[in-house]
């Protein structure tokens, strides 16, 4: 049976729909699962027609905004498109905690758009966070090669070395290692968690946190039976899971630790999951790209990429269980 | 005429001596330059003749110390290991300075074993700065398809903040620019600063350094007819180096996020380079793995690749003139 993935179409006026639309136009993804669009169906329609682009298979889209199409402009996002786009992805979220799909997709929102709505959270994440409940939550980021789990993530540098604590290091472990059993079908992950500093610290030459913060959250973590490795130099850990395989993903302190590796490796074809949710979602590692929105140019490979972990994931997750 | 690459033999109970012999076996190589090793001469023997490696050829080595081999033992630095690796170093400053070479290549010392001769420096780079009288200097890692110049080095991430100034950001550019412009025949380099913070601060959100330092910084080195470009978001911007080509060459506020994305790329191949010194100085950019010394499994790959930069460097400089 394939699985049911509903996608947000996110932001009207982003990339948003195109990319769905040329990512559902993709063979492999029509026989992998079964695409549910939660947006606009109007606004669907037109920009298919526009950018001569298929449109979803029958029953394919869920209509939940009645945008007027004759007045919107890409890149210009009104009260009326954020709350559509907020509309998605309530509805998303009511579906997968009601099992009415098996995994949610979302496409990407632009949070000062949102606000027009009166988005009050810091995030897409931290919305759906809210709409599913969870007390906890942790961003994965994804490509073939390399995964990526973030302690910390959009804190300025300055701030980063009293955000890391004990408890927040090992919660992200031990969630890490819940989700890679639970989800990627991994009986026992090796979890390389980085340093903060260079030589993970080189024995307090360098810096502390290792000592006082990481080393005490890895080794109650492997108390509790999870394969946690390090802290490690932060400049060769990335070489060894992705040249050695010597580690199923990496636990990174901070934003561009993570994201500079994952970036390098999977600019188009990264994949944003997020971990502790009791539902599956993944969304794309891009934002709106107001710039090019509607112009048929966007790349669907990250779209495409997020459709493809859904599936794995909610295959794995019926697998496992 | 082949430029004349001073080569340091490094802590004699590390693995300098076999890379530097196995760097030397190499037709490439000997084609390319007229090596000379600074080193000592008994135990350059010593070792080609237990690993079965060919000798640098006639002249190929100045002989600087007189080590007692029979008790020098692979892994175990004395203070007469010590004084014999600060020797060479002394005496390729010298050569450098007083154009007897055209180049100086460095074997890794460990700076622990220095310090038993007395060293009081923070290291290499350090004590080859005060030898040849250079005020201000900056580490450039490089590969073939993406180089990297350090603001801070060694550094707590705690301290990154506090450490990077407009002066020291301004200097480290116009040393990036006059070093391409000088060693690596680039008219006008097209260099990329990155943020200190995730995507560059996104305008103050995530970090005010980017405001504040960095781009007064940059502005600074555009009035002065430099390319630099920036602060840009340091997850995208090594992807946009090395796959768009869009760079020469990326400025980097910390270790790793410099680091990190070199390793990844030239995990065995990168080339430790210092800037702003009178001479031309390359390096390799590993330590003197005393676990794995005088066994023959070392690679020379970073050692060949820090001779060839060095020619490379040594060529441009005569051209450029």
């Amino acid at each position: 049976m394939k699985p049911v993935i509903a996608i947000t179409m996110g932001d009207p006026a982003g990339v948003g729909p195109e990319i769905i639309l040329k990512a559902l136009s993709s063979k492999k993804i029509r026989r992998l699962c079964r695409p549910v669009v939660l947006g606009d169906e109007k606004l669907l329609y037109r920009i298919a027609e526009r950018l001569n682009l298929s449109l979803p298979p029958k029953g394919g889209i869920i209509n939940l905004s009645t945008l007027d199409i004759g007045r919107l402009k890409p890149g210009q996002p009104t009260k009326e498109t954020a709350s559509a786009m907020l509309a998605y992805i309530k509805e998303a979220a009511r579906m997968a905690k009601k099992g009415g799909c098996d995994a949610v997709v979302t496409a990407p929102i632009n949070k000062k758009a949102a606000q027009m709505a009166g988005f009050r959270f810091p995030g897409h994440t931290e919305f759906l966070a809210h709409l599913t409940d969870a007390k906890d939550f942790s961003m994965m980021l994804a490509g073939k090669t390399l995964k990526v789990i973030l302690v910390t993530i959009h804190e300025p540098i300055k701030k980063i070395p009293k955000l890391i604590t004990e408890e927040k290091v090992f919660r992200t472990i031990k969630m890490t290692d819940e989700s890679f059993k639970k989800y990627f079908g991994v009986k026992k992950p090796a979890i390389a968690v980085c340093g903060l500093n260079p030589h993970a610290g080189e024995g307090g030459l360098f810096g502390e946190e290792e000592k006082n913060i990481i080393t005490p959250a890895i080794k109650r973590a492997r108390r509790a039976g999870i394969d946690a490795r390090g802290p490690l130099p932060p400049d060769t850990v990335f070489f060894r899971a992705v040249k050695r395989k010597d580690f199923d993903c990496v636990v990174c302190m901070y934003h561009d630790q993570g994201l500079i590796p994952l970036k390098l490796l999977h600019f188009e074809d990264g994949v944003n999951i997020t971990l502790g949710l009791p539902i599956i979602r993944t969304s794309v590692d891009h934002g709106t790209a107001y710039d090019i929105a509607w112009k048929g140019i966007a790349s669907p490979k990250s779209m495409i990429a997020a459709i493809e972990m859904a599936v794995e994931m909610a295959r794995n997750k019926v697998r496992v269980k």
